[in-house]
């Protein structure tokens, strides 16, 4: 039987990657990674996903590494959280240095030691303007060096690449206990008891439900705010 | 100014590296990983050739990991530390999983968050038999995958990977105070006062100097140990 290991945060987009899999004949188990994040709310929604589903979860905690990770408002309280819509300038400062590399290698690790076949991660379409390390060109190198990495192979997979979130939540919605386990899923960047409903993924996770035509569980703060936010203008060349 | 981050393990491989870099007209600092090893002997090495070279030094905890490593007679303490040459079949349990693309990718966030230009590392050609994740089929689509991981691009330097430990020891030998730092390294997988002598990196220290035929200053518990092991056949294909 086919192994693999899920990168879980919580949010929406690997917990219906960890319910897609599970409908696979797969052994599936979800490594959740604390990097140092402003707030553990989403690990806490891995950790219940998992228990839901009865899957084995391990949490990496990286959160030493806090002190190398500067100026980023997921790990720098300096920093603060923006609000508006997540493809703006403004967003880069969410990005969290190299974050993606470093989830892959704890996993990677993880798979060489228990001999599992891949690591699945849930990047899509909508991340790549804002996180570079979401770009093909990222992910086409690093799948690579995880194959090459040890005598035995790990295979990346990244199945959501080439759709958007829209779609996420499309496919998380036909999948059995999908509404729920979107449902316990969280997104937030302030790490409240509701989502607030302002910051950049509160206001993806909003539009791709209103996108999707599916009924968003999820409890905002400020639900109607996504609607007064646009993507902004793709950058043209000079 | 270049700037460049090494990975200085405080083995005899980085320590030179280290010095080698500072002799060129560049910003450098030194980045220890802590990965739940046996013993930390060789990071209060690193950290001391820093002190004496006057190089800012950070050490990245990464021991929580530990649990995920499995398997390693590094992390592991229910694996012994074999004894013999370095590139023996029963060295492979001395391979911690992943290591190199761990450690790669804390000094690619710190890189991307201080805007650093280059990260360098020791990997030699002595070291591919062993380790999978020293082969040019690793290093090279990492380093691409580094250089995408963000918009700031940082660059892998790895200017052991074609010459031989022996090569490591006479170009330390040439360098200004290279004879002090070779000495201020430390190697071995047992941890103890004194270099082993017997276990695999013990072994291929003591061949490399003799093999450079520059004069080993390294306290080693039984130093003649090395004279007795040589290098297995290479495989032949079947």
């Amino acid at each position: 039987m086919k192994s693999s290991i899920v990168i879980l945060s919580g949010g929406l987009d690997s917990s219906v990657l960890l319910l897609s899999l599970l409908t696979q004949a797969r052994s599936v188990r979800a490594l959740s990674i604390n990097y140092g994040q402003r707030h553990s709310r989403e690990l806490e929604h891995a950790a219940l996903i998992c228990k839901t589903l009865g899957v084995e979860h391990r949490t990496a905690d990286l959160s030493a590494l806090r002190p190398l990770l500067a100026g980023s408002s997921q790990t720098d309280d300096t920093v603060a959280v923006p609000h508006g819509h997540y493809a703006e300038e403004t967003m880069k400062v969410t990005v969290v240095p190299n974050r993606n590399m470093l989830m892959l290698s704890v996993a990677t690790a993880w798979a060489i030691s228990t001999k599992t076949d891949s690591v699945a991660y849930g990047a899509h379409a909508g991340d790549h303007a804002q996180y570079p390390d979401c770009r093909e060109e990222f992910c086409q190198p690093l799948a690579e060096a995880m194959a090459n990495a040890d005598w035995h192979r790990v295979a990346l997979e990244r199945p959501f690449l080439a759709i958007s979130k829209a779609d996420i939540v499309r496919l998380g919605n036909l999948l059995p206990g999908g509404p729920e386990i979107m449902a316990e899923s969280y997104s937030c960047y302030e790490g409240g008891e509701y989502h607030c409903g302002r910051c950049g993924t509160c206001v993806e996770r909003a539009q791709a439900f209103a996108e999707a035509g599916v009924v968003d569980r999820t409890l905002y703060k400020d639900y109607d705010y996504w609607k007064t936010v646009t993507a902004p203008a793709p950058a043209t060349a000079a």
